[in-house]
C-alpha cells in the first residue's frame, strides 16, 4: 500500500494517536532491525510461516552461493537473514538479548512494518504496520496487567473515532475447564471442536450440532447443546458479565481459575473507567490455541462486524523459551494498522484529511516575497505549519491550490495590508474571511484551529 | 543499531523534532515500500551501489530458482526485489508513478530506514534512518526554493540543541565557472582537481600544489594558487558573503549565473530570519559531482568538525529521467539520523533521556489498587503519561524503579492522602516533595513539566 500525501497524512495521524495512547499508559518505545537471523525467525514456526518469509541476501552472499556451490544450491540452504513477519518474535529475541538491561515487568510498544510473502489480493498486504504493546514479566506476571489492556484499547479507539466498538473478553483456562466438564478434555479435540464451532456463523447451528454429535466427534447431544449455548454467551453489562461467570458454577480447577481471573480483570477494567457499554464477555473467542493461556481479547466495530477483529491479543505463558531459560510470561495486543486503514477507507469511514499544512501565505508579486517570508517565519515560530507560495501567480490559482491541497487558511499580504500592518485571512473550512492585525494573526489562527476539538472532542 | 528503551526515547524525540520542523515548513509526508524492483533500484547506479544492495526473495522464489534452473543459478539472475538503499530513488519512482495526482512544486518529507550491505564497522550501519526533504518542480523550479532549505536546516538543528552549527553554502555553477576561468574547463578534469583539493586537510597545501602543478595535471602555478585561495573562502557574515561574491568579478556565464543564484539565496535566507552567524559561504563544497547542478549545502557542528557534515544536499536538474519523460528539477537535503545519533552519543553530546513516562503512581497495598487506577485515569485524561505499579511492593523499591527508569514524578496515594483527598508527589528531578489536592494534581504537574521549556527554551 503506497499512499498519496493526503491519505498518508490521515494514516500518520492514526499512527500518532495509537502511539500517544500507548505512551499515555506507560509503554516504552522499542524498534528492532527489519532483518533477523533466519534461524531466529523460523525457530517457532511451522512450515506455513516459512513459506511466507522473505529472505535477504547481499550481492556478495548471492555470488558466494553461486560460486562456492559450483552453481548448485544445496537443497535446504536458507539465506542467513530474513525480514520479520511479526513483532512478537523480534520482541522475544530483544527481551532475551537485553534481559539484564531491562526492568521487569517490561512494558514496550513497537510500531513497525512487517513482511509476509502472501499472494497479493485485495486488502492483503505483503508489507504492513503492526502496532503492538506487551507487558512481559520475569517468572510471574499478575493478572492485574491483563486489566490494563482493555483500557488501552478503549483509549486508542475512542480517540481514533471510527465508530462504536466492543472489546470482547474471554479466558482460555475458563474455556478449557468448561470443555473438560463436557467431556472434551484432550487439547487436540478441544481445538477441533472449536474449529467446528467457528463455522456457526457460516453454516448454522444445525450443521455444527450434527457434526459434533456425528461420527468424527461422537459427542453426547446434551454436551453439544451446552457447548453451543456456552459459545453464544455475550454479556450486555458489567453486572451481566459477573452473573454469567457466576452461572458457570464451581466446576473444575481450570474453570474456577479462569472465572477468578476474568472476574478480577472485569473489576479492574471498571476501576480504570472503561464504560461498561464498551466491553463484554464473549465465550466464543479462542485466538491462537497453542499460544494464549489466559485472558484473550478481540475488538470489533459494532456497525461493521464484517471487518472482523481490529485489535486482538492475550495472555501467554512464556515469551522466549527458544532464546532464554528465564520464564517470561506476558500479555499483549496488536493492531494491524495497514489493513485497518484500508478497510476503513473501503467502508467510507475515513474523511479526507485536511493537509498537515495549516496556512498558505500567498504572494501577490515577486517584490512582496521578503514580507511573505517574514510573515511565514512569525507563523512558524508560533507553531503553525506554513507554506509560502514562492513564485507569483494569479491569486485565484493560489486559492484553488490551497483548496485542492486541503489547506485550511490562506493569508493574503498585499500592499494595503502591509500599509495597515494587517493580514487578510480566508478560512476555507468555514468559507469565511477576516482581516486581523499581523501581530495577532498567529494567536487568532491557533484559537480557530483549537475550536473544532472543543466542539466535537471526545 | 538496536537501542534500549531510554536511548530509543531520545532517538524518537529527535525524529519527532525533525518531522515537526519539516511539517512546519509545509512539507508533506510520504512513505514508500521498503522493497523496490531491482531494475528500478539499479537503473541509476554503477557497480558500487549494486554491491551494496540487499536482494529479497520469498521462499517460493528461492525454490523456483533452485528447481527451475535444475539447481543452477544463471550467472546474472538478480532477484526481482531489493531493499532501498536511499530515499532518492524511491522518490523518483514515486513522483514518476503518481505524477498526475501530485501538485507541483511537490514538497515531500520522508523519514524511513534504508539498507546498505556495508562491511560492519564502528558507526557504519547496514540499516539506518534517512530524513529527507525535497521540493520537486515540473519543467522548472525557481531558485527561491533553494533559500527555504537553509531555513529548515536552521529550525531543525536549533531545536535539536546539539550545539552551534554552520550551514555552508556553495553553488556548482559558480564553481564550474571559476574553474573554467582558471583553464580547468573539462568536467572530468574539474572532478579530478576537486578530489585533490579535498586532500588539503589531510595532506596540506604544499602537497596539493605540487600535485596540481605536477605531471598528472600540469596546471599553471598562478592558476593553482587562485584555486587554492578560492577553496579556502569561508564568509564570516552576511555582508562578507556578498562581498566575496562581488570579488569574484564578472567572469564567464556560468560564474555569473552561480553568483546571481547564490546572492538571491543569501538574501532570502536572511528574509527568512536565519541568523547570519549560522550560515556561510564555503567554496570548497562540491557534493555529488554528477548529480548536483546549482546550490549545494553542508552543515557542520562548529565544535565537532570531525563529525563531518550532518545534513547535506543540493539542487539537481532532473530527478526521474529514468522513469518519466517529464523534466523534474528539484532541491533537497538529507539527515542520516542513525549515524548522527551514534556520533553524538560517542561524543558525549546526548544526555540520557527522561522516560516518556511522566508519572509513576505507587501502590501501598493491594487494596488501594482501584484508587490508584482511578488516579491514573485522571492523569491520563489530562494528557500525562502515567504508569501504575500493579503489584504492591516496598515503597523504597518503587522509588528506586522510578529513579532508574528516569520517571520524573512519583505519586503516593496512601490511606492518609485518600482521607484528605490529596496526593503526595515527589519530583525526582528537583528532589522536591509536595502534597496537593487530587483535583489539582494534573494541572500542577503540567505546570512543572512546562517549566524547563520556559527557562531554557530556544
Amino acid at each position: 500500500m503506497e499512499l498519496l500525501p493526503r491519505d498518508q497524512i490521515a494514516f500518520q495521524r492514526m499512527l500518532d494517536t495509537i502511539r500517544r495512547n500507548y505512551e499515555r499508559f506507560g509503554f516504552l518505545p522499542v524498534e528492532t532491525p527489519v532483518m533477523e537471523l533466519s534461524e531466529v525467525l523460523l525457530t517457532k514456526s511451522g512450515g506455513e510461516t516459512e513459506r511466507q518469509v522473505y529472505f535477504v541476501q547481499s550481492t556478495g552472499a548471492l555470488d558466494k552461493a553461486a560460486q562456492g556451490q559450483g552453481g548448485e544450491l544445496p537443497e535446504r540452504a536458507l539465506p542467513e537473514l530474513a525480514l520479520r513477519f511479526d513483532l512478537t518474535v523480534p520482541l522475544a529475541r530483544y527481551v532475551a538479548e537485553h534481559e539484564h538491561d531491562l526492568a521487569f515487568p517490561f512494558r514496550r510498544y513497537q510500531m513497525q512494518r512487517v513482511y509476509r510473502g502472501e499472494r497479493a489480493q485485495r486488502g492483503r498486504f505483503r508489507e504492513f504496520y503492526q502496532c503492538d504493546i506487551d507487558v512481559v514479566g520475569k517468572d510471574a506476571l499478575s493478572t492485574r496487567f491483563d486489566a490494563e489492556i482493555p483500557a488501552v484499547i478503549h483509549a486508542v479507539f475512542s480517540e481514533l473515532a471510527i465508530g462504536k466498538f466492543t472489546i470482547q473478553l474471554n479466558n482460555r483456562k475458563l474455556m478449557r475447564g468448561f470443555f473438560e466438564a463436557q467431556g472434551v478434555a484432550e487439547p487436540d479435540l478441544q481445538a477441533r471442536v472449536l474449529r467446528e464451532v467457528d463455522k456457526l456463523d457460516k453454516r448454522g447451528a444445525d450443521y455444527v450440532r450434527e457434526t459434533l454429535t456425528g461420527e468424527g466427534f461422537g459427542l453426547a447431544a446434551d454436551a453439544v447443546a451446552r457447548i453451543l449455548e456456552f459459545v453464544e454467551v455475550r454479556s450486555i453489562s458489567h453486572a451481566d458479565a459477573l452473573a454469567r461467570l457466576e452461572a458457570l458454577g464451581a466446576g473444575n480447577d481450570a474453570l474456577r481459575q479462569g472465572v477468578a481471573e476474568l472476574r478480577e480483570v472485569l473489576e479492574l477494567v471498571r476501576a480504570l473507567g472503561v464504560p461498561e457499554a464498551d466491553y463484554a464477555l464473549n465465550f466464543s473467542i479462542a485466538r491462537g490455541l497453542d499460544y494464549y493461556t489466559g485472558t484473550v481479547y478481540e475488538t470489533t466495530l459494532d456497525d461493521y462486524p464484517q471487518i472482523g477483529s481490529i485489535c486482538s491479543g492475550g495472555r501467554y505463558e512464556n515469551l522466549a523459551s527458544h532464546y532464554t531459560k528465564s520464564k517470561l510470561p506476558g500479555v499483549g495486543i496488536s493492531i494491524g494498522l495497514t489493513r485497518l486503514f484500508w478497510q476503513l477507507r473501503e467502508a467510507g469511514l475515513l474523511d479526507t484529511a485536511e493537509s498537515s499544512v495549516q496556512v498558505l501565505v500567498t504572494q501577490m508579486d515577486a517584490g512582496s516575497l521578503p514580507h511573505c517570508l517574514a510573515l511565514a517565519r512569525e507563523l512558524r515560530e508560533a507553531g503553525l505549519n506554513t507554506e509560502v507560495v514562492m513564485e507569483p501567480s494569479k491569486l485565484a490559482k493560489q486559492f484553488k491550490y490551497a483548496d485542492k491541497a486541503g489547506i485550511r487558511f490562506v493569508a493574503v499580504l498585499g500592499a494595503d495590508e502591509v500599509a495597515r500592518g494587517s493580514v487578510t485571512v480566508k478560512d476555507l473550512r468555514r468559507a469565511d474571511q477576516f482581516e486581523v492585525a499581523r501581530t495577532e494573526l498567529a494567536q487568532a489562527l491557533k484559537v480557530e484551529l483549537a475550536q473544532p476539538l472543543m466542539e466535537g472532542g471526545a
